[in-house]
């Protein structure tokens, strides 16, 4: 039984508090492992991949060899349905359009103190992309996080992905080779992530390293941010769901058990103005649980994480959605764009009845990569300035530095700079 | 002496290379000691800040008062002398000028599939500012993080600053007051961080940190990374400056020093094409020194991290100037703009001989706070867009879930999710 809660009862306050404080990332004290593996990488490379792998991973990387063939891809792209071909190509046809948007604008121009100003945006060189192996070895994750690289104009993108007892997804080898990755190693893990961001004889560093992972990864990942650029502090994923009686309460069912499904940590909340169509649905998830193939960790994030808000009207619902800060938001109702203009944190939007999350993690075009556990009140989801940066650029002539050079000498002087107020002196008059 | 490579020695791969890779970071392990004080902080809020104040600070918080009053900014804004309120003025203006085009733009269409897309920013609910006190009380800096926070439309701002002793530098109170600060903590290092990001009984919790600090507030910003967002991980600042005979040896000395100033470090590295002019600029910088009242600072600086480089042609000086990625890049040439194209890696660049890095430092417009040790490879200086997040969004109707629907149904079902692939089919005709 998920929790079920009314904005009409006395204690609502302090129960909805818990809800938005309650941590469900594992706690898990990692940090210290990944600081030792780390290390390793860091002096011994190779050595200690190949030996982290045989540990971790029970797979000998020389006997194998260390990188996946571009043949190997080529292979399994042949290999797939049809059905599943077209369907990842779509996907990154669509994701390709949406991410060509987010390019962003170079600017270069004098102002009125004759000051040139501007600002130019180039990709980095190289970016790393983590792939979870065993059971969360999704295609869709590697083309939500490739894309935007490409788009970005990344010249080197390499993947790395553990092949635990040496088995590789073909269905992730198939979307590699559609996103045109040509190097991937045989590696995972924090030593995955240590080898992208320190380099070792075989894999050279990158720049900024992204994708989705297991605790280890993700810690690995924080560690080393400020040595290399990454995505974000990843937790559990989540939906939030507004919906009113006019609903298919089969529907938002469905919905809610697509988050569950995820993993026991994952979290999906219902809130809806009517308590029939809240049991409806709640008596739907029951049913619909008995049937599903995931039931064992759906049941688990349902009943442990699962909650049901009865409001007033679905206006009473926004601030609360904005404590949360969602992933991912369903607005499932008529007029969806009132209550989205009443949103100010959320990752991704779904709007009105026909759009289930679901589509926005395959095919929609948005990136499926979004900030979790209330981080959308300060972050955005994985987009193509992550693998950009922006340098600023000036340049003063004579008159320029007549004008505004003289607030620059007095302000140095002030902050016992001098200096930075001579260099600036000497080009004046 | 600072470091003298010549790009025709035939160890100068090896040299240059040590150049890039020698880590200035003090190695002071200060992880455990901030852990700890984060843990308290949490834990005893307000207690813990009064008792690292008193211990660190020495400053007792319940006799001065925990907060800086607007009156008393009013009041340093009155007492400083008219030019350098006009300075801090004319600076303000400028900063705001040119982080106002750094604003993004929504996005909302319906593409040929009939899906709505779109991407909607907005600001964080509330931004925290760190601003040293002691040697390092920058107004400049206080400015160059509130500015953007403003114009990306931040509600609140809170201000943390230490008053070792219980002094507050006035010029740093006008600025706030300029910056239009009302709230001012007086309280600093690790904890004051702790304080921001978690919230206390007094202080109430903030979404992003950013601001210029000791090893303290940087480790304690590095991992509180992710329960807030933050600016960067900062590190020793840099100047590399490519220069032909044609500047004022004293011209470019000047801008060497600039930088060598701020701590001992800091690097300022010179390129030039003309053995003759690499002398006299050395013996310029050795005579600016004798008279510098920052001589102790930059001349440890210059002689531990400084290098002249002297290489064939300028051209030949750009791709190591962007294996160092340098925080800020000066380009003192007639043609500044042939260089600068073939720059990849750079904070800030300053184009031509009348554009000394102190003018970015303080009035042109551009941030300052800039990406250091080698990290403008992955990132960018201080912009509007860490104030802000986006949020993307999409909407289906009946044609467009028929359009694309049974691809995500696929993929679903492929990666072993048939709740997912559940919620699209029961839409879908």
């Amino acid at each position: 039984m998920p929790l079920r809660l009314t904005t009409a009862a006395p204690d609502f306050a302090s129960a909805f508090t818990a809800l938005v404080d309650a941590r469900r990332e594992a706690d898990e004290d990692v940090s210290r492992d990944v600081a030792a593996i780390l290390k390793r990488v860091r002096s011994e490379g190779d050595t200690a991949l190949a030996d982290f792998t045989r540990r971790f991973d029970r797979h000998d990387l020389d006997a194998s060899g260390w990188a996946v063939e571009p043949a190997e891809c080529r292979a399994a792209l042949e290999t797939i349905p049809t059905k599943l071909r077209d369907a990842l190509e779509l996907a990154a046809a669509r994701i390709a359009a949406y991410h060509e948007k987010q390019k962003p604008q170079d600017s270069d121009g004098i102002d009125a103190a004759g000051v040139r100003l501007g600002a130019r945006w180039r990709p980095v060189d190289a970016a790393g992309l983590y792939v979870p192996g065993g059971r969360a070895a999704y295609p869709s994750s590697l083309l939500m996080n490739v894309i935007p690289a490409r788009v970005a104009g990344v010249g080197r993108i390499a993947m790395v992905t553990p092949t635990p007892g040496g088995t590789i997804n073909p269905m992730v080898l198939a979307a590699a080779r559609i996103a045109g990755i040509e190097e991937i190693w045989r590696v995972g893990g924090a030593q995955a992530i240590a080898a992208l961001a320190y380099g070792t004889g075989r894999i050279r560093p990158v720049d900024v390293v992204t994708g989705p992972g297991n605790a280890w990864v993700a810690e690995a990942k924080r560690q080393l941010y400020g040595v290399v650029g990454i995505d974000m502090v990843a937790g559990p994923s989540e939906i939030v769901v507004v919906a009113d009686a006019k609903n298919d309460p089969d529907w938002i069912a469905a919905d809610l058990l697509s988050q569950s499904e995820h993993d026991p940590t994952s979290q999906s909340i219902l809130f809806t103005d009517d308590a029939a169509f809240a049991d409806a649905v709640e008596k739907s998830v029951e049913g619909r649980l008995a049937q599903l193939a995931t039931r064992e960790v759906a049941a688990a994030s349902w009943t442990a994480n699962g909650a049901i808000i009865l409001v007033r009207d679905l206006e009473e619902a926004m601030p609360l959605v904005d404590r949360l800060a969602p992933e991912h938001l369903e607005l499932a109702v008529d007029d969806p764009d009132a209550l989205f203009a009443q949103v100010r944190h959320a990752g991704s939007v779904f709007l009105g009845r026909m759009t289930p999350e679901a589509v926005g993690d395959y095919v929609a075009g948005p990136n499926h990569v979004l900030p979790t556990g209330r981080r959308a009140r300060f972050s955005s989801g994985l987009s193509v300035l992550d693998f950009m940066k922006r340098t600023s650029f000036l340049g003063l002539d004579k008159g320029a530095i007549e004008a505004i050079g003289p607030a620059a000498v007095a302000l140095a002087e002030a902050e016992g700079l001098p200096a930075h107020a001579a260099s600036v002196a000497l080009r004046l008059s």
